[in-house]
């Protein structure tokens, strides 16, 4: 800063010309025909660079100008610079560079400057998420490209290449403390002499025990370095191919996890893990093949190779985190319910069976718990309860609910048995999230008619062509959004009391109520011919859903008493049924505690997202390992107030925001007539005419 | 010492007692009751234990001896400890307790005490080689053994297995900065609760890139830890299973190297690899069948599982290193004979394809220069020239001499081209030292008459049964040493001269002298019937022999002239041939500079017991990683006057010591009758009678 008072009085003077550096202010004074890259680089200014100034990489760009020399009345910087070289046109030629842009390796300070670095230029890129008020990250990942001139070998002072390559990483980019594997030591002595003695080397910084691994070498100058984020679900595998250099996400792909053809879900994949010898190795097979099926989609799809792949990031439940290890995963099947494995942990890649870079490293996030797995650990990573200064909920629900509960002040986490009934499984006509189902459901009060919308649909069923459109797909159920809605529908038209009996009475008023079995059924739909099933809502289903939600409001209940709390400040819902739910309906029917509804918001697929956070910044591996630690883990089973909590919110609330806001007033109308039901007589409802 | 210096007189007073542990006189005061392996880690005694005190392992035994008290008049010393407990019994009964013995975790202090910890209960057991004047080696494996009791997991505090794996080794044994591997983790759970809660796990300290590793785990107590040595030369593999807790060599197993299908020689093996597309692939999948199937021999030899081998450690030279790591050797076949690598390497021995232990570790000695290899760092490591006081030269003869000269000043090395001449190849009746093949022989100056021994018979050639005793294996040729032998006893009775030109005057004083096209051939043996080869020393034997003694003295000469001596003060010969040869003969032929005979010995298979140093002590592979890098690597190709050395060198010298001794003045006896030769009148030279 000394040298920053000295600023503009020293242009007048015989002294080194002054560089000011934008956005990050850094400044000096330079000897005459210093490089900008060297300047910014003694300066510790941020600016990328793969090829070391060879003006290769393009990574280094700068724009020269206008800034706080302006103020004081300087126009031109142009001649404060040497015009632009024959180095920098071919680059042009090659690569493009925009007219007002310059390679700093190549720009060297004739005068006093002002450089601005693009965010683009930036090592440290700013990763910015979509969501408004997500966490900003910045780009830092563990592997990083370093584009090395080599000694060629001399006679006369014998040395091994690899000895020869590590002195160049230390002399051109100052790293030291190398360790490299068979692999890469197999290629390097042809890629020296294909590259003419010049490699680009990749080299991972975060393996197992320390220090800095060459993981993959490439002759010459190789610009593609790119990691996988995978979050493994019960239901489906999801992978993000992230440039690592950019971080943008380069190809993202998705599959459903082969291991479904041995149980729908995760219980029933541990229960044949039990009663078949080595079920397990075939579990852990069926997922790391469908893990290479991603990878190599994805980077087809990127048009890169997979030996561009130089990272993977894993997350994914207990049960799913110790499959694709490779772990027997019967111990998570029961109490005391031990994880193997609850610490982070790195490993190439080639151990899990992974076919990327030979050298590729394997990052797994850390379970927290038994059944608070890797992808609670990264939803955490992704929506930060731990920076909050207000009360945080986060929740991810699948067969079991992972629950977050807290701020930068202390952190509890716990697993809910919720079930799957929330995935539309165990409900007479639920399917998963997928087209034709239901997803979004109404029920006038006044008639009890319903109208729905079917996913692979953009109309409302009482909306004009919306037979014909959903034709292709039929309307074959209801998915998990849809049950929600229809529940809350049903509650908000008084067809179902408070503690979720179906009112008997409420046939009289409508066919749609139907009489079975000594309990009474809902009817959504009934098509006229025999294109598709009648689908309905039975008591049964009603209870399903209650007991789901009663799990689920009973974890999230615990973790308030332990914090002495009534209701948290804000509410993130994870995963898909997060996505696709409407939160007032969840807030209706008691899934989540009251909290004012403009702050309950759907936290996307966190698990990817802090997957990709782990993948994009290396210093987010420590953040989420040190978190874990610092959560207190409370188990459900040995809470004897959980159960007495489960009890109590089985009926459905009667007092939320959301009730609040939606709850009508519902007069009775007069009874109706079996006529309105359809000119027929079967006693179908009517279809609503287009 | 200061309670050392109160030490006798504090019997009389109140003070606890006071214990003394010979050998290390290493001496405290410890509370009535404290157990005698509690004191001695608190004073740092070194007393093994792998049970952490729980009576199992049998490895903490100590007496309790007289001494320091006994001077002081004290003789009974058995009331100052507890009597022999149940648990000591019962250790009795299970694996024997010599009566004077007593667990020393077991044996509490009830008063002053004297404790002799016997060598064998000594963590760092001295190793000690059988050679009179080499090193001793404390036992310190990169690998140990260490019985935990783990808590079991518990719903209130939920954690992994493995955390609680980590925090046990951490408490009972203070090993911290653990990581593991996905085979530990896939039999973790199994393990601990097969073993209810108690385990033995391998730690190894050594991992690249630093920490600790988790390498195996066994149920219950596991008391079983080895590893292998292997040195992989061009012609044979030899691997020597040790036991690393005790440090003796449990079984030892050589093996044919399968490569040599694809070539006698190291380069026609490489020739091998650059005419064949995927050849070096072929080589090296043959080197690694070879390794697994001597480490199977090996632990069905001693009765081990094969998940025993925790470790293994390699060496070989700079050819045999590449094709075993899988690097291609083609580099090393031609100018400037770049090495991929010259670096120790460390890593997971399953990622060579070796099938011991999953979690077990490799580790390969570094090369030295591109053709002095990990043989000769293992023989710098094993004959430590760099802890010598005196000027030492050490040579492992190969095809090509690993040449390696100096002292704790400085140290220089290089290699020499001998060619496989002294293997025998290239010799018209040469073969390998196998049974059958001459290995010794000597020359009556007066009647040239030659008299022999054979390889796997313990009779000369002219003693009683001879020829009887070699009918099984015949006498098909003549090795290494018996050239040597051979055309050292050829010079010293006259038939050559010592520019190595056979002496065709001969002929007339003995048929033995058989003229050729020119030149001359000495006959050793001609079998009266059919029953084996005609055995013969020809002109052309005469000169490959001084072609490959010139190069090795040449390479040493040039070491000797940048160290600016004429002699060193010590020798030690490598290898098989170093093992086998007269080093009389090898001084009198010129092989090696003068010096005092008996200070040039054999070093036996230095490469292999520095291999075993290497394993058993893990501070010797930082010794050879600092030793490698301060060796100057000389490159005889590059060096003007090794030409010169190697021109001057092919004479045979006329004054060395071993000259000295042996030459007789050869008086010419009187010309023989051709009746000499046989009664058959056939010219063959007559058969020794026995």
């Amino acid at each position: 800063m000394r040298q920053a008072a000295l600023g503009y009085t020293g242009m007048m003077t015989e002294q080194n010309p002054l560089i000011v550096f934008t956005p990050s202010g850094k400044r000096g004074r330079f000897a005459m025909g210093t490089p900008v890259l060297t300047a910014a680089r003694q300066l510790g200014v941020d600016i990328d660079s793969v090829c070391g100034g060879r003006a290769i990489c393009g990574r280094c760009q700068i724009n020269i100008g206008e800034g706080e020399f302006a103020k004081h009345g300087i126009t031109s910087l142009a001649s404060h610079v040497n015009a632009r070289t024959e180095t920098e046109a071919r680059y042009d030629r090659i690569k493009g560079l925009a007219s007002d842009r310059r390679l700093s390796c190549q720009t060297r300070i004739e005068g006093d400057l002002v450089v601005d670095v693009p965010p683009e230029s930036q090592v440290h890129k700013q990763v910015v998420r979509k969501e408004a008020d997500t966490r900003v990250i910045a780009l830092d990942p563990a592997t990083h490209l370093y584009y090395i001139e080599v000694e060629e070998p001399d006679m006369h002072k014998p040395s091994s290449d690899l000895e020869r390559v590590y002195g160049a990483l230390k002399s051109q980019w100052d790293i030291e403390n190398l360790s490299t594997d068979l692999g890469v030591l197999a290629g390097l002595q042809k890629a020296l002499r294909k590259g003419e003695w010049k490699i680009t080397c990749a080299v991972f910084s975060r393996p197992a025990g320390g220090g800095n691994r060459l993981a993959a070498i490439w002759p010459g100058y190789h610009d593609n370095l790119f990691g996988l984020a995978i979050d493994v679900g019960s239901t489906t595998i999801a992978a993000h191919l992230t440039n690592l250099s950019s971080g943008e996400v380069a190809a993202s792909a998705g599959l459903m996890n082969p291991q479904i053809r041995f149980g729908e879900d995760l219980m029933s994949r541990v229960s044949y893990v039990m009663m078949n010898a080595g079920g397990e190795k075939e579990l852990t097979s069926a997922i790391r093949g469908a893990l290479n099926e991603l990878a190599k989609a994805v980077a087809k799809q990127a048009g890169i190779e997979i030996t561009d792949i130089l990272e993977v990031v894993l997350v994914g439940n207990p049960v799913m985190h110790h499959l694709f290890l490779g772990i027997d995963p019967t111990e998570l099947g029961g109490a005391p319910f031990a994880l193997a494995d609850g610490l982070a942990l790195t490993f190439p890649a080639r151990d899990m069976g992974l076919h990327l870079n030979h050298g590729a490293f394997a990052y797994v996030l850390p379970c927290i718990a038994g059944h608070v797995g890797a992808d609670a650990a990264a939803m955490a990573l992704s929506e930060a309860p731990h920076e909050s200064d207000e009360i945080m909920l986060c929740v991810d629900v699948g067969t079991n609910a992972e629950i977050i509960l807290g701020s930068k002040q202390r952190l509890l986490a716990c697993s809910s048995p919720t079930g799957p009934a929330f995935e539309g499984a165990q409900i007479s006509c639920g399917q998963r999230a997928a087209p034709g189902a239901i997803e979004r459901l109404r029920i006038d009060p006044a008639t009890l008619e319903p109208r729905y919308k079917v996913i692979g649909c953009d109309l409302w069923s009482d909306e004009a062509g919306f037979e014909q459109a959903v034709a292709d797909t039929g309307v074959t159920g209801i998915c998990g959004s849809g049950i929600i809605e229809a529940i809350a529908e049903m509650y908000l038209a008084g067809i179902i009391s408070q503690d979720g009996l179906m009112d008997g009475g409420f046939a009289v008023r409508s066919p749609r109520i139907e009489s079975y079995k000594r309990t009474f059924n809902y009817i959504i739909r009934q098509p006229t011919d025999n294109s598709g099933p009648i689908i309905r809502i039975t008591q049964n289903d009603v209870r399903a859903i209650q007991m789901a939600k009663a799990a689920l409001y009973a974890g999230v209940r615990l973790l308030m008493d332990k914090l002495g709390i009534d209701a948290p400040d804000k509410i993130r819902l994870a995963g898909a049924f997060g996505s696709h739910i409407d939160m007032k309906y969840a807030m209706i029917l008691g899934l989540i505690p009251d909290c004012d509804l403009a702050r309950v918001q759907s936290a996307g697929n966190a698990a990817g997202t802090g997957a990709r956070i782990a993948l994009l910044n290396k210093a987010a591996r420590d953040e989420i390992e040190k978190l874990v630690r610092r959560i207190e883990k409370i188990e459900t089973a040995v809470e004897p107030m959980f159960q007495q909590h489960l009890v109590e919110a089985m009926a459905i609330p009667h007092k939320t925001a959301a009730f609040t806001e939606l709850k009508k007033v519902v007069t009775l109308p007069p009874p109706k007539t079996v006529e309105t039901l359809g000119a027929d007589g079967s006693g179908r409802p009517p279809r609503r005419r287009g």
